[in-house]
């Protein structure tokens, strides 16, 4: 088993950015700048968009927080996105989610300009991968994608089996392995909570990729020996042992899995670390195709 | 053996559109209209275009034909798209594909209007299809879509394998058959030509949907017994028998897998005319959604 080791890689891919961003600045052109706009007090959310935020110093980008209480109302947000659309200091921006109950996230999503949506959510920009044209694609398929092309795993021709259908991962994910691609050219299943014969249809996927959110869904007798397994499962878990009272946990059970596979994400530091570093990327991007 | 008759399910269909019709009519509502662009004299796209325009006949909506010749240019065309889009009498248009090699197919496709993309080929109306929201589906995998409905065709929990992955019909085909509705909540293969077992997983096939373009590529050993087959090949194969010079060809070899299926899509009369019986429903929709 070797070990698809995502802190790693998003390291090296955020140091490639900032070679980027230095050389950017050296020839006087504008630094990418990344908004995030932060509504309440989630622990999850505060966490990951401080990570995002700490992500944007490391590649040399600026960066603005903006944060507001949970009582915020709708129709504040839209004007807080409206404000991020038409500023043009604004590279790229994204609304951390989930949002408070009183808010309608589609709506949201909808209001941010797509050329500015790098959490690539927007329905024009997953419509834009679809059809392979230039986008934003979601960060954690990115990331998926980036850690398959960049520790060279074959996929053409593989089974690829996707567990879960969301829209943030699954889908997405099962589109683009199936893409004329590298990574891609995968025959794809998608498996859900409806699917009948679930364990041996994965037992049958030389690539595994599961994003359902529940803790150690993955028992070894659903993995092929020699499988790829990518684990998109991030649950904290309580844990009164950790000083932070719970443990992050995947969709894999990950102790009894790794000696079965070829190569496998931790959970820590597998797909989460990517998922940022390709926020990252995406941000880039945003410079880039306004250049074009 | 039952046959999916699709002539008959879309004339049922068209039947409903005109009753509707009829009311909004003595209501004193607006009749929808469809433009429709043509450009050259492709002779498949002349017999789609005329039988869309007849259609809208049939379904009492007004109708508007735009003819060029294949040497008007991109500019031009897109000139055309323009004043269509700002147009308030036409609810909908289509630009007929395929187009001449001097114009960008998507650059035209993106400069629709996506609220009177009646064909659901923009971006913006594939990524909100993959999202759930109000839209207009493509009108092939909306017709096959429709015509599994109204046949009572059983689908949650299903394997449905999708042959072929265009934009056109293969992906959208597959992301609407894994949905949470119904017809639906299918477990969905994708097969293409790096699937190196296409027979097998054909086989397996609960719901096999075939959209490659090559007359008879499914043959009875690939198909499971009991399983429901939709054809969307039509390829013209030269026939000096035929007044016309050829006959329209599936993808399915239809004699010899008849036999072995529950249900089977025939070719003319299947998956042709509900593509355009949906694209009639688009256009209905075109009205309800304005006024939302």
């Amino acid at each position: 088993m070797q070990l698809l080791d995502g802190k790693a890689t998003s390291d090296q891919l955020k140091k490639e950015i900032a070679e980027k961003v230095a050389s950017i600045k050296q020839a006087g052109g504008k630094v990418p700048h990344l908004a995030a706009v932060l509504v309440g007090s989630d622990g999850g959310s505060m966490t990951y968009v401080n990570n995002k935020v700490l992500a944007c110093k490391a590649c040399g980008f600026d960066s603005t927080l903006l944060t507001y209480p949970a009582t915020i109302t709708e129709d504040e947000l839209l004007a807080v996105v409206d404000k991020l659309n038409k500023d043009p200091a604004i590279d790229g921006f994204i609304v951390q989610v989930p949002l408070p109950k009183h808010i309608n996230e589609d709506k949201v999503t909808e209001a941010i300009d797509y050329r500015k949506d790098v959490d690539g959510f927007h329905p024009e920009n997953l419509g834009r991968m679809m059809l392979g044209l230039p986008t934003y694609i979601s960060a954690t398929p990115n990331g998926i994608m980036e850690l398959l092309k960049r520790n060279k795993i074959d996929t053409a021709g593989k089974h690829c089996v996707v567990v879960g259908r969301s829209n943030i991962v699954g889908t997405p994910m099962s589109i683009l392995m199936s893409r004329n691609t590298n990574p891609g050219n995968c025959t794809v299943t998608m498996v859900h909570s409806r699917t009948t014969n679930m364990k041996e249809i994965c037992a049958s996927a030389d690539i595994l990729i599961v994003a359902i959110g529940k803790p150690m869904f993955i028992t070894a007798d659903m993995v092929k020996p020699g499988a790829v397994v990518i684990d998109v499962g991030t649950t904290r878990v309580p844990d009164a042992s950790d000083p932070k009272g719970f443990k992050l946990r995947g969709d894999v059970d990950f102790d009894n899995v790794k000696d079965k596979c070829s190569w496998i994400t931790p959970v820590p530091g597998g797909v989460g670390p990517m998922t940022i570093a390709s926020l990252m990327q995406n941000t880039l991007l945003a410079i880039e195709l306004k250049n074009r």
